[in-house]
């Protein structure tokens, strides 16, 4: 028979809240599958590509902020989860990943789908659990019990992230016809409560006290979700203390005085950044995209920064870390508020907006009367993006031309991308899992070659009618023509840019999707109207032509004057 | 300027001789790319997802027996490769692994593509290697060229298996137009001699002696690749001592007095298994795939079980372990010869020879008058295998009817399998790497959730024309309709077998392979007679109904009577 408190881990996930079960097909983990499909607050996904399955997990933790539960059967099942719990670790998006596994004598005796699964994802995950493999002792059902509460809290406290619980099976792994089967009632739950992480009036006192002797403060929000009351306590201390605000496109962070176009100005030929440099630096939220301003930043002259997070590892991404600050965002700029005795210089600000004007207007006239390109075909679909909508931009460029471009002003535009770790092993799936949970018509924005690389995150019965692909096609890596070094090397070709020649069409076919392909702008237009319009999953392709993108690149870049 | 030593990795590999790299895009990589691109003595190909790379790089090592040196960017990219290196570490398969990496000091500061890649693969790695990120002490230079020679030789070492050097690189990552780039002439390197492992004469005197006790010795070759030698001498062996000598598909091991369909009368309903125990139990080489013939000997009475394996960890595959015998299976069998004295009963041999026989009538009959079925369409394909080429047979139940059917005699096949740890994440790729480094015709028998896995095996520009891909398609997995316990379960169609309606012509058509597709045992009959004769790489369809697969399969092992 199944032993119960393996049946139970499934009531206990219910219990602390937890929805979404993203299942892969295996015999070792059979209990845990049958615990989970019966279960009837579950809702359940079989998806077979573990490398997929966890990515779309991971989409819809991203949107639930609960975390998605992960169960495969032993072996390399569980490293092909790797991926994405190193995303999940470094993007802090809980997950709790099970996996089934042989009881330890079995391990290294060359049984089939076998490996040493304890603690497989090491550094990359905030604690491995061992389920006991025996449960006679009432010690180790209340072990049982308790360390699956332990990890799903574990998951969810500042800064969330993913939990591993290896769990040992031996068989009988299916029920008998007359087995009875059930959950346990009244199971012993451990709830924990938020940490609310306030900033005391003493530190803020102290806080301000320090910030009278900057005269130039910057503030950087890293990538995070909307938060409407954070965006208008920030925008508030900046206009009061003649402070500048920087936004990514991942930041979700659409204050009206904000700097979204910082990679535009930083990344001009010649910028003159001279009056931009920063006294103060002060950062929360999580990476930033742009390379521009982590350079620019770098070198700025005696620069302090600030970091606030309430609690965990924090990064010295701009090698000039003095101080953290742990409370959250919120209550450091709401208790801060405006800073009397403050000797900030308007002209800082003025400054930031003057370049910010200029690349916002260069911007909206450089793709006038330019040859079909993805620049500008970026520039296009990110006009035509729905409101109330998600874009999940997936990594290498196409996260980088939506930084550029930036969010058209109010649409409401929830931006989602797997910065934890930039891979572009499973954007589409997650793009997938953000479709699943968000309901809302989500966008994908992906090169070809993150596309077909994570073409089986299609591959399973879930397609959701709400996902919209659109797939910029310049056959190959392009990011190799556009960025420094590797143009010139005579590997360019075949080890850099990997010239590719698949087209999406017949993956629509496959997976039953509609599908529209253009190589022009006026096509572009043409199908954006429809694209939207019609119920159902959709690829959009747009072809482009590796050499005419980089020339375009290359003169917008060359084009833009900063003073 | 690229640091030289970081471009002599090349050079050391080519004088340790090393040919075959598979590299994957990435900037971080750029100086290794580089490297080995323009070595000339390098045949290197470039594959962009990473599970699949390190797959294809598993399959050429697998013929070869050289290391393949596999080349990835930082990040998840080296996790990517982690199902790969787990199957090499216990299939032992030599592998190079190199995986760039940010220096360390940039870990953790939230840069894109940056993980903790030290020692990622951890227990499943022979060992890793950290090359020096700074290179100006003499000793580190000293240290860089050193440790490339030792993780080349210990790849090789028996029992061979991947090596992992994580390599911190700084920018610049690409030569400047005016940089000399060149390899070092004259680098010291270290050359390990092959362990040549005999057994002692005075060792074999005592083990001669302890042999006398035996009467009824049974001898299992696990998986190896063909050896004509050690094949004799345990034919001889057998032979001159009575003793049975158990082979699987895997072992490649087509004595003629080789017992091969184990797995059919150890299967059937009610085997008459008494007078086939033995008392001891000689083993060598790798895994066996029969899970009849384990449990089998894991039920032996009184069992003793001698390994025989030069080096390394030793599985107690069948809870019978008595002695490890530490030399080369060639010199156990040449040095024993015949035993004189030895008490060994021939009707024990002759016992295994009758089932033998009966397993190989009921095989031979079986199969006419059946309605088409994937059982019957792996015994079609299986004895329409071309003479002097390669098979690969997938995981899951591709690997196990293969098994039951067992090679056609005298056709000089090799059968190579993924049998390490068993995964279906990475068999076509494998296939494909085998392929390439065969020349020869290469099969792969796969079913369809294995095939669409690891479809982007096929995504990359070196399709091998040598290779024949055989999809045995039942839209599912269909292991679970086969095996007992699932099928009773209402979660059978949703959650084990996972319906999915995928075929493969589009896959064709996207790949440039030709395509057949059958589904009656005429229309197979018909395409197999084209299907090898044709240069080009192609896939042959096979669609059956899984419904009738089950039928006939429980039908074939009822119908099987031991005695």
């Amino acid at each position: 028979m199944i032993l119960q408190p393996v049946t139970d881990i499934a009531e206990i996930c219910a219990r602390l809240g937890l929805k979404n079960v993203v299942l892969s097909p295996g015999s070792r983990c059979a209990p845990l599958t049958i615990a989970f499909a019966r279960h009837p607050e579950m809702q359940v996904k079989t998806v077979s590509d573990e490398r997929v399955a966890a990515f779309t997990g991971l989409g819809m933790a991203q949107i639930s902020g609960k975390a998605s539960v992960l169960v495969c059967t032993s072996g390399t099942a569980a490293y092909n989860y790797a991926p994405a719990v190193a995303e999940a670790f470094y993007q802090q998006i809980p997950l709790l990943v099970l996996t089934a596994d042989r009881p330890n004598e079995w391990v290294d005796q060359q049984d089939g789908q076998t490996i040493r699964q304890t603690n497989i994802y090491q550094n990359h995950i905030k604690q491995s659990f061992n389920f006991p493999a025996d449960l006679t002792h009432p010690d180790a059902i209340w072990h049982a019990h308790r360390l699956v509460s332990e990890a799903i809290n574990l998951a969810h406290a500042f800064p969330a992230g993913p939990v591993h619980i290896n769990i040992p099976l031996r068989e009988p792994f299916y029920p008998k016809p007359d087995e009875v089967f059930g959950y346990t009632k009244n199971l012993k739950i451990i709830q924990e409560t938020e940490n609310a992480f306030k900033l005391s009036d003493l530190q803020a006192e102290v806080l301000k006290a320090e910030l009278q002797q900057f005269s130039r403060i910057l503030v950087v929000a890293g990538q995070q979700m909307p938060d409407a009351k954070l965006q208008e306590a920030v925008a508030g201390f900046c206009t009061q203390n003649h402070s500048v605000l920087v936004s990514d496109v991942i930041s979700n962070f659409n204050a009206e005085n904000a700097i979204k176009h910082q990679d535009v100005f930083l990344n001009a030929k010649n910028p003159a950044t001279e009056n931009l440099h920063p006294e103060l630096l002060i950062t929360f939220g999580k990476s930033v995209i742009s390379k521009n301003l982590k350079l620019f930043l770098r070198k700025s002259p005696n620069l302090q920064h600030w970091h606030i997070q309430p609690a965990g590892q924090v990064a010295d991404t701009f090698q000039a870390l003095t101080k953290i600050i742990r409370c959250e965002p919120l209550s450091f700029f709401t208790k801060i508020g405006s800073v009397s005795g403050l000797k900030t210089a308007p002209e800082f600000a003025e400054n930031w907006q003057k370049q910010e004007k200029r690349a916002a207007d260069h911007l909206a006239s450089f793709f006038q009367n330019k040859p079909f390109n993805e620049f500008s075909a970026y520039w296009l679909t990110m006009q035509n993006l729905p409101e109330n909508s998600i874009l999940h931009v997936a990594n290498s460029m196409a996260v980088r031309y939506a930084n550029l471009i930036g969010l058209p002003a109010e649409k409401n535009i929830k931006v989602i991308a797997n910065r934890g770790t930039s891979g572009i092993d499973g954007c589409t799936s997650t793009a997938v899992g953000n479709a699943w949970q968000s309901g809302k018509l989500t966008t994908l924005f992906t090169g070809d070659l993150a596309f077909f690389y994570d073409r089986n995150g299609l591959w399973h019965n879930y397609l959701p009618e709400n996902l919209r692909i659109i797939v910029f096609n310049n056959q190959g890596g392009g990011i190799f023509r556009l960025i420094d070094g590797p143009g010139s090397q005579p590997e360019l070709d075949e080890y850099f840019e990997t010239r590719q020649m698949l087209q999406a069409q017949n993956t629509a076919k496959d997976f039953g999707l509609r599908y529209f392909k253009c190589a022009t702008e006026a096509e572009l237009l043409q199908i954006l109207t429809e694209f939207y319009k019609q119920n159902g999953a959709t690829i959009l392709e747009i072809m482009t032509e590796n050499l005419a993108n980089a020339a375009v690149f290359r003169e917008f870049k060359n084009s833009f004057e900063t003073n």
